[in-house]
């Protein structure tokens, strides 16, 4: 499959199916609207599907590691291998996305997307672009071809989960140094001052705020990409395992798949493919509002409301996980809840 | 047991176990703090339970109905005759709650507080206090002994369930007119003006909300009951199911477990326990903030902090329901996560 044949499969959602799954709503033992954005969750997810009864959707989580360039600017509170540790961590069971997705019945996908040193595992899924990115402050993070080959490789996982069955595609993240490609990735596209999208990722100090920021500003100076060409803003300063989930909002959107999407870095990685296929965001849903200045913007770009703010910046799919909950119960109150009719209650009209 | 006996069991919380939890959960395989407000909920419920690690718990939740007189002063978009409909509803399972705490694997537990007529279905427990209580903007809503037997009713089925097992009860309401006498408790427990405190419920139109404020402030000039005098308000402007949710707050609060409020009405009940015993608040949760103007000033007093924010305003507790899995969420965390040193991940220290 190439990149544009990708593109050209993700077509808007069915509003007509939301309308109708809104008048389904409207006919339950319940005052209109009631239950507020979870009514609001609901139709996007039948205009999402294509139908004004989804019922009752599984759940997949792609979290994509990798390692950036970026990490030898100092703009972590962690060294880079903490990258490869967490993969090992991952595999282990014993991380916050192992034991969220246990209690939420999410089959997670772990992906090396490119992590400095291989980590053999057979809990893990290989798709390595490299040994870590090339240090954008000084030349593009990777090429073209690779960041194409990612979102292609991201695609195709995506694609492979709605197969099985999987309605709902969740996008994580790992990787030391992530937040500073995200956010060179929102000050092109959005676009917005570096200021305005740096923030303090897992904990980093005033100092390694400032560092990021330099950062994202050397990277944007030296590469100078076209805000225009989102592949070449992503190989020039984004990373391999943002582009494999550019390419898993890709590949879940061309199925008419929910992407539910965590926090920043997956955010930029959703606006990426936004940019590339616009009504990819309309099968969007954005789980939490998290800390990071630039996720907010990306949202509202992106015309997501989230659906917690709980401060949470994990990343690893986390808030994602958290969310899925409310995924679910929108989709059992339009299967299963009764109407006035049946029910014999008294409606108080529209 | 006497009202005095169950208040003096009230005790404040155990920090030192919510510290020790925070300590537990610096030491988890992820940036100190980053999973936000979960940790703090996390640390919460170790204070609440007086252990750093409580482990899994079961929740339950008690949805109480009950009529009011002030349903005759226009203040609801529905006719009274749709609270014993609900009943119905909730014993046929379709409702929106009996849908959630499936979903949810909540116990859910129905009591007819004193609906104008009896429903009489095994799937309701009958506390009934009376057939509605009076109009409360002509004279006290239900007399003192009432209000104090509705207290006692409930803290005793709390106190039942946790003694099942459960160790997490939730609240929640059913009760046309029932936004007005919460409304007029906080008024006057707050203290705060008519005006700032009402709402549209379920949807009133801006006739009705008018009418709302007016019966309120009737309520509040006929009865003048006094605000140091919690029992006494309850039974002058309350209700039966607000009587039986305060004692559930409470006898849940006695016992150790943690009390999952709902919206605005949930609130309502939640602050009459909370000026009977002050450290019942301690041992309680928000879920979420409804648009009832009322609910975010008496979360405030109540110094309880939200976790959803979703424009919910359902009642039965179906905000309580949605809310559920963050805390099991939280739990898990606390119980099931890696550290640092046995996942052999390297720590930034605090």
């Amino acid at each position: 499959m190439t990149l544009d044949a990708l593109l050209g499969r993700i077509e808007p959602v069915d509003a007509d199916a939301g309308r109708a799954a809104g008048r389904a709503l409207d006919a339950k033992t319940k005052p209109r609207g009631s239950l507020g954005e979870l009514e609001a969750l609901a139709c996007r997810i039948a205009a999402i599907r294509g139908t004004p009864l989804p019922g009752r959707l599984q759940a997949a989580l792609v979290l994509a590691a990798g390692d950036h360039g970026y990490a030898r600017r100092g703009v972590s509170a962690y060294p880079q291998e903490v990258t490869a540790q967490m993969l090992a961590a991952f595999a282990a069971g014993g991380a916050a996305i192992d034991v969220l997705a246990r209690e939420r019945g999410l089959r997670l996908v772990v992906v090396d997307a490119g992590v400095a040193e291989p980590f053999d595992d057979p809990a893990i899924r290989a798709v390595r672009l490299g040994g870590g990115t090339a240090d954008a402050t000084e030349g593009p993070a990777m090429t073209r071809e690779q960041a194409v080959a990612g979102i292609l490789a991201g695609a195709g996982i995506a694609e492979e989960l709605c197969a099985e069955g999987f309605g709902i595609v969740a996008t994580g993240d790992m990787g030391i140094g992530n937040t500073t490609a995200a956010a060179a990735l929102s000050a092109l596209l959005l676009p917005a001052e570096p200021e305005a999208v740096c923030g303090r990722g897992t904990g980093v100090d005033d100092e390694g705020l400032a560092r990021k920021v330099e950062a994202v500003r050397a990277a944007l100076r030296v590469n100078e990409p076209d805000a225009g060409d989102p592949v070449g803003v992503l190989a020039a300063v984004g990373g391999f395992e943002l582009a494999i989930l550019t390419g898993v909002c890709l590949g879940a959107a061309a199925v008419r798949a929910v992407v539910l999407l965590d926090g920043f870095v997956t955010g930029a990685a959703a606006l990426v493919a936004a940019r590339l296929a616009p009504p990819a965001s309309e099968r969007m849903v954005a789980s939490h509002r998290s800390p990071e200045p630039g996720h907010a913007l990306v949202l509202a770009d992106l015309g997501l409301r989230p659906l917690l703010d709980l401060d949470l910046r994990l990343g690893e799919g986390s808030g994602a996980a958290l969310a899925l909950p409310l995924l679910t119960a929108a989709l059992a109150i339009l299967a299963d809840m009764a109407t006035f009719e049946s029910a014999g209650v008294t409606d108080a009209g529209a």
